[in-house]
């Protein structure tokens, strides 16, 4: 993931996952976090997602959606679900999820 | 910035930032990424700002803003305009802005 997500034209959703890790579980932590990428990447309605992770521990993951229904289904699955409160409860000393709409966007792609 | 900004309930608006950063102007970028984060904090209508960068390059910076007239404001702004102008040709291999209404938010705060 490194450069941003291909995605069409707005409007479509966002969902802003502010986080700071705690530093316990590093390897369950790496684990869990790649296969809900892979997982949301499956549901329907996902768009893509951005995902950067400074050395502080301080991240951000944004993943897009087509409506407010597909982030619904996805906060509703139960892998997912489960995940999410294993994670509340031991991988990160802070976290803020915000939905917002994406209204407009534009940029320079990715790189040739 | 090490844990997610403290903002106000929603309705507000966010500008997510998405950015490969070239190998080039290490300094000169760093200096003027720290002089837009304080000189956007000092405009009217700015909320926070979350931001990481991996080591990889990749980052994400979203800011928060009361409303679309805030942040077209601050899109005027010479200095910012001029450094923006900058790390576009210079800094960036590829980026992408998203403006997006922030409709939701809930999460678990800041470290005690």
């Amino acid at each position: 993931m490194n450069s941003p997500a291909a995605l069409p034209e707005p409007p479509y959703y966002s969902v802003i996952f502010a986080s700071q890790r705690s530093t316990s579980d590093a390897d369950e932590y790496g684990e869990a976090a790649a296969r809900m990428v892979d997982l949301a990447a499956r549901q329907p309605g996902f768009l893509g997602v951005d995902s950067a992770r400074a050395a502080s521990g301080f991240g951000l993951t944004v993943s897009y959606w087509r409506d407010e229904a597909s982030i619904a289904a996805w906060k509703r699955d139960a892998e997912h679900a489960a995940t999410r409160e294993r994670g509340r409860n031991a991988w990160y000393d802070a976290f803020e999820v915000r939905v917002a709409k994406v209204e407009r966007a534009y940029g320079r792609g990715r790189p040739a």
